[in-house]
């Protein structure tokens, strides 16, 4: 499914999502906690709220944070735009913090937010930026039918077992173990009552919901394989890790926009075919001023670059409508967006010159725009 | 113990490192094998015989590359300078090309390359780029003493085992295991006879060298608490986290160069103490026509950034001296070096010129050092 688009959740249940995200992030080494930590200007948990809240099917979106957290979590909903979620104070533990954020669909104890309970539950990491739609969808729907889910990867290192004098005492076959990874869901009732059950140990100690679900319902949880881009930012070098993802995911895709005219439709053909081979190109030929929810997709996918081919003099309407578009789904903060307009001449004159009223009204709206974060350029082309 | 400075080895043992490097990098999703990949335009594999090689007691170090990549490792040795440094021909597995490479320590079927065999053998990745001495020396001790240890790590996800039928098994605790990293490191002897008797399964199927200790030496190892930057790169946002803390280090030392007349010493000591706050700062006031063995090793921990600070209208021998050195450690091969030569003009006179003939003299130094990615810069200053 297309990113953005409204489909039903997978087996036809409802779904919402809580994100842990009240880790300290002392293994990062910095002051800052690491679901906070800004890559390419933009805070970690914001990237993992984004994954979830571009899959329209999931209700809910609950952020647990530690209390002196709130309003910073809150700052940052505002700031990018974040929809549909809740934000809802942790405990002192991972377990403690994620049994916070299950409250809230179900006991009155914070019945300012309650909220309606799903059938399912998600439990992602906020500090895992890049779950992809199917991955959920696959372990919402394993949840379904087996109460319980999670995805998993193949073991990096070989674990071993130390003894008492720090010795090696064994070695696991690696073949045989995988890593625990995120996202998990359960079937609401079937975690919310692991949790009522666990006892403070398990609360304080523990760190693996599947685990709860086992010890306390009986429920093997099913094992979902996933993508490599699941792991969890820990160190500071998944920081930097993160940071080159998303600049290589950025600057991957080009947008060609064509208006439907003949002469047009065929640059619109061209460009993107030289253009393919080097990077990722999305060709609309439709024009901007319908609602178009293919290039509302292609937004939110997180496109940055644009480039638009008209044929009136200065299409500055039309680029508006594109302008504002951008700016709702705010990727214009994440990143510079990059807008060529390119006016192909075809005209007979043999005049390639473009008036100054013209020229001083697209350079008014690149000053605009750029303000923005949106850096319009124009090309003028003579075209015959 | 400086990076390059001339230590005998922990415990006074000898002591060589086997890297086993042939693996095909499957999951990095490329075509290129990950050891192969470069980073900041230097292949993985160059900066962890780096590692290595800038450890002055291990003696030997061999490099098992499958025998395609052979003629490639050789070239990198050559490029990058590498010193004591042999290349073997890796088996099909990485146990058989680790059993290769000790081969050469002890078996006359490699005889051409028959090596002086040590008393402990380092086993060390080709894939992990950034092991320091302190933790290479804390192994080899502990090897010492067990006959075996290796480097082991924190679990950063729950180890899980799974079901015949794709459900959770159980969980394992995971305070009570730990993560085996590199560098591994055995009495040679010991995992020599285990490699020999060591059974087609297991060389074909293993790959954790601890276990061979154990299990056909009756060996323990000791485990050794490693650092984070001991991780294996495996996926392609390894390499992007590779490079960004290499990128890191090169650009977090400056070191500052002053002749010892006692105006400059002012300087040089004012310049450092202004710049610390921001950057790791080096201050050397002897003359760099001294064979200094304090820059040698500054140079040797890949410092890239020189400030020389001279009254010498036109210091260019001294400046060659620096060059040289620079040139013989390969550090321009990796990153451009910034070479910033301050004159301060002490002199009473008003006159702020510099000659013409001064200035092509510098100028064509400049440009020729620039070829050899020696970036040189000057700065007239008058200072009274």
């Amino acid at each position: 499914m297309e990113p953005g688009s409204r489909g039903a959740a997978p087996g036809g249940v409802s779904v919402s999502a809580v994100l842990p995200a009240g880790g300290s992030g002392e293994r990062l080494g910095g002051a800052t906690p690491k679901q906070f930590c800004a890559v390419q200007g933009r805070p970690l948990v914001s990237y993992a709220v984004r994954a979830m809240e571009r899959i329209s099917w999931i209700s809910d979106i609950i952020v647990v944070v530690s209390p002196e957290n709130i309003e910073t979590m809150k700052t940052i909903i505002e700031k990018y735009g974040h929809k549909r979620v809740t934000v809802v104070e942790g405990g002192i533990t991972r377990h403690r913090s994620i049994f916070n954020g299950l409250k809230v669909f179900a006991d009155n104890e914070f019945s300012s937010h309650l909220l309606q309970k799903p059938e399912v539950v998600i439990i992602h990491d906020a500090v895992r930026p890049f779950v992809e739609e199917d991955t959920v969808s696959k372990v919402v729907m394993a949840a379904k039918e087996h109460g319980a889910a999670g995805a998993t990867r193949p073991l990096v290192s070989t674990v071993i077992a130390s003894a008492a004098d720090g010795c090696l005492d064994h070695s696991l076959e690696r073949a045989r173990y995988r890593a625990s990874e995120m996202p998990q869901a359960f079937l609401f009732d079937i975690i919310y009552e692991a949790y009522q059950q666990c006892t403070d140990y398990d609360l304080d100690y523990g760190t693996e919901c599947l685990h709860l679900a086992l010890k306390y319902c009986k429920t093997n949880a099913k094992l979902v394989e996933g993508t490599t881009d699941l792991w969890k930012v820990t160190y500071k070098r998944d920081l930097y890790a993160a940071e080159s993802i998303i600049k290589e995911k950025l600057s991957q895709q080009v947008c060609v926009i064509t208006s439907g005219k003949e002469t047009l439709a065929q640059v619109g053909f061209l460009l993107p075919e030289s253009l393919k081979s080097q990077i990722k190109v999305e060709a609309i030929s439709k024009s901007l001023s319908k609602n178009d929810s293919r290039l509302q997709n292609i937004i939110s996918g997180q496109c940055c670059n644009f480039v638009c081919v008209n044929d009136k003099r200065c299409a500055i309407q039309e680029t508006q409508e594109l302008v504002d578009m951008l700016e709702k789904s705010n990727i214009p903060l994440l990143c510079p967006v990059v807008l060529i307009l390119v006016h192909l001449d075809t005209s007979e004159s043999n005049s390639f010159s473009i008036g100054m009223e013209d020229l001083t009204t697209i350079k008014k709206f690149a000053r605009e725009t750029k303000r923005k974060n949106i850096l319009v350029y124009g090309l003028l082309i003579q075209y015959k």
